[in-house]
């Protein structure tokens, strides 16, 4: 098997040098856009003003044995730039990923850091990025797994910061936490887990643990004085939301944008099946969709590093690095992914301006894909249609020659996500009549079976509303609870599991209708519309507000 | 060693036909009292009108590995007697014993259910009295007994709650918890642990879980509308509270019924230092105390039952039953102890009437037992004064004929409560040189090296004030969190770790000034005084409050 090693880099040499396959039209869609914006090859690694530091962290908060005394190091990232003791620390809570990624990604921060006078402090979540409590292994099986969840997450976070305050000998700094959603790279799940969270074939889409720096503030009010909540589902677990609330929002952003539009994607999904089933089916599909061999994703940074990657190549059983390099698809599932992908997210990132945010996107995606599918002669193959408007995801920067539908076998170790979602993160979701998408129904009874298949482990369905809460929100949080701003877009699909009214006169809702996925916490540009002027000038107002309340608490008390 | 079992009943035979030693009347005080308040044979286990019930609880709430999903069977005790569907929740957050005793200890509850037509769910906490996950091996190693702490315990009232209204059809219902603190026998620890705790030689007093009702209304307010935290020392953690407050305040309730009471007792530790390094000096106080052989005491209700310890008989190494009644003590330190524990507890219990919490006590025992010292003439040894005022404490009832200065061997397995104590619950005592005790520091270095040399853990000092906060708690809680009652005696030692004044209109701290430990949570009697009347009055008319709330919120919300 050393050979499979040795023709890594030389494959990867000749796919470089390979000519340019120029696509038709209506394939590789070119809208006008900046080119400047498009993805550059060390885009994956942005340049970030912060400083990384590691914190030696418990690795098991609630059973207090000798082997959970066990430390790892965990990443943060400071930018101490505008701060000066005894001002605010903005803490951003993080989530699913690699934090570097998360901070490039959350230019708020470092926009109103100076009104502020701001410490920065970026937090990556256990068992992702680098914050790997068992190095290589942290994914190997469920019991190393077992330690990645949401509260011993939240306990690293207190730990951290209180430790923090102390080193700065800032105790008495004001700490609010910011939390959205996950920042950067697309997210693959592994195929024995496409089924495991409704809408059968298709998988869940990762954006959740934005829930983190909310459910901070209910837990460690004592530690963080109010949290902004940007795109924070709360409301997506057990059965609080209707669990066809996520896929229907997605299909209501694309009917908004075109009747003809939405319909065009509704009826694709049979024109696939059909072909797909015909002799040579998936090999004319693979043509049309211009499937590449799948071989590294570097892109992947959740997951183990390169390095690590290529230390398990000599057992690569199935991946054969001189494959074609087009080659025809094993199932239409990767088909049905691939599109399913590029709707959902681009309707998750339908932001107002030009983003590179999941991928370089122009202004309202959806409606620029939509105009795609609209510039189709009416009776035109909707195949092609949803191909070339998915295009405009996956492709607007034209940097792609091929799309790499499948997944190579899971070399990688089990997914951080996956297990999270297969214990507590159990967020049930289902496609109606009315989406665009096909309908189907959420078995709890199968998804357990398939975790317990995956992992050895079972899900917990009602643990997230056990802990933290979520059903009947409004009346808990009006007794209890504060300053807490929950911020969501009605173009999210994420929205629907937001808090959307106000609960008290100190934990608010603030809704955009135009808003997508966390738009607010993105760089403010030159073309922002003014209602996301306004929607960060009210978070700003009122954060500065808590934190004005809470110096002149400080002062009350200490002149008593 | 088989005749070590088999001379168990006969040994308890011989004592109970011995004859009375009758005492001197400095050595057995017989103030005037109700006979029937004396301690009965059978008052080891009351009955109490409560239906016990197991529960299948998850180990391990917070890994979400394999083993940890094992379940143990929690015990609750439910009375349904006023209660009908939709009304009030009452649970009593168990703490460190058995829930029997608590629930007899807790009248107010049945006092007050038939008002609030309330259910009364009385919930015991794991890893004592009979919810053992492991059986009579859990406290056998941090193995086991690292999944004994108060998060994982709030986490089982949570899932417990939940599952039980769920199972009741009665999810509407509002739960108001209530948590006092330990409501029984007197505890022991063993002898290796009597330094860990600051004042050198002294145990730690073990009344302190009453903060889990008020921890558990902060973290989980969506399942409890409210809380009644009755003399909670949620302040008693970490640098909060000046470390010196508890025996302080123990001083100042002996020195405020009498400054002469107060010096004896304060004279005394030097005069029995000189006379115990005296020769024959130890067996001078052996006879002067009236000290017993220790062999079985069944009032240690928290450890393994006694037929679990029967069976632990045949190994027993040092018990010889065959002793002789009276016996020399090894050391000076049991009468410390002895003494010690009288003079505390007796603080913690000066409630206005006769009781028998700890013990069968007198009214205001505090003032009883320095009547007795005041009684001897100025002059008199100080030794023999002490033990005629502990013998208050320990004789009321007059029947006992000798007193188990010294504990037997740990033939039980270490005690759950000092893995708390070693672990999370790190409650820092010192002496300070105004107390009525030997002045004396607390070390953590000591502390953490005694906790690592018995249980291989180390302990967590700050853990308690970052999981649960604490520091500023006025500022923190008065921008979130509500509806709790922080009742607080001022006699209680323990009320120096309270919240004595109001946070905001609905975090109330009801204050009194003769009050003891929980003395709101006991049966109502005819003798009360206007002052606890008035007490427990609030508190109804506060929980009242909640609960018509709730009732309002609710039938609003159903109208929205």
């Amino acid at each position: 098997m050393a050979p499979c090693v040795s023709l890594l880099l030389p494959v990867f040499a000749i796919l470089a040098t390979l000519p340019v396959i120029r696509s038709a039209h209506t394939f590789f869609p070119r809208p006008s856009y900046d080119q400047s914006l498009a993805r550059q090859p060390d885009a994956s690694k942005p340049k970030i003003p912060y400083k990384a530091h590691y914190f030696p962290q418990v690795l098991d908060h609630y059973t207090f044995q000798p082997k959970s005394s066990k430390i790892f190091y965990q990443k943060y990232l400071v930018n101490s730039h505008y701060w000066r003791r005894g001002a605010p620390i903005f803490v951003y809570t993080g989530n699913e990923g690699d934090i570097e990624w998360f901070a490039s990604n959350t230019g708020f921060l470092l926009d109103i850091a100076p009104k502020f006078r701001a410490l920065l402090v970026f937090i990556e979540h256990r068992f992702y990025g680098e914050s790997m409590p068992f190095g290589n292994k942290s994914y190997k099986s469920a019991e190393t797994l077992g330690y990645l969840n949401s509260q011993q997450a939240l306990a690293d976070f207190a730990i951290l910061i209180r430790s923090l305050k102390h080193n700065l000998s800032s105790e008495a700094s004001p700490v609010v936490v910011f939390g959205g959603s996950y920042g950067g790279s697309e997210l693959k799940i592994p195929s024995q887990l496409l089924m495991l969270n409704g809408c059968s074939k298709w998988p869940s889409f990762l954006l959740s643990l934005s829930v983190l720096a909310a459910w901070f503030r209910l837990k460690y009010p004592h530690i963080a004085i109010g949290a902004l909540a940007s795109s924070a589902p709360i409301l997506q677990f057990d059965d609080i939301t209707p669990w066809s609330s996520f896929y229907d929002t997605v299909s209501q952003d694309f009917k908004e944008a075109s009747l003809n539009c939405y319909e065009v994607i509704k009826g694709s999904w049979a024109e696939l099946e059909a072909l797909s089933a015909q002799k040579e089916g998936l090999t004319e599909l693979s043509r049309t969709f211009r499937a590449c061999q799948f071989a590294f994703d570097t892109s992947m940074r959740i997951w183990p590093s390169m390095q690590n990657l290529q230390k398990k190549i000599p057992k690569c059983p199935k991946i054969n690095l001189l494959d074609p390099f087009f080659r025809d698809l094993h199932s239409l599932d990767s088909v049905w992914d691939w599109l399913w992908s590029a709707f959902v997210y681009t309707a998750m990132v339908n932001y107002p301006t030009e983003a590179n945010f999941m991928m370089p996107l122009p202004a309202y995606p959806v409606q620029a894909m939509c105009k795609i599918i609209d510039g189709f002669p009416s009776g035109a193959s909707k195949i092609i249609s949803v191909f070339a408007a998915a295009s405009l995801y996956y492709n607007y920067s034209r940097a792609e020659k091929c799309f790499k539908l499948e997944h190579g076998p899971d070399t990688h170790g089990l997914h951080g996500w996956d297990w999270q979602a297969c214990t507590e993160m159990v967020m049930p979701m289902s496609c109606s009549q009315e989406s665009m998408f096909p309908p189907s129904g959420f078995s709890y009874k199968e998804f357990a079976e398939d975790c317990m298949k995956t992992f050895g482990a079972k899900p917990r369905p009602h643990w997230i509303t056990t802990e933290f809460g979520g059903k009947r929100i409004d009346r808990v949080l009006k007794r209890s609870g504060g300053n807490i701003i929950f911020s969501n877009g009605m173009q999210d699909p994420w929205s629907r599991g937001g808090v959307l009214k106000n609960i008290s006169s100190t934990i608010i809702a603030l809704v955009t209708e135009k808003g997508a996925h966390h738009v607010d916490f993105r760089f403010a540009t030159k073309d922002d519309p003014e209602w996301l002027k306004e929607l960060r000038r009210q978070e700003v107002e009122i954060i500065q507000g808590w934190i004005d309340q809470y110096y002149a608490d400080l002062k009350r008390l200490n002149n008593e």
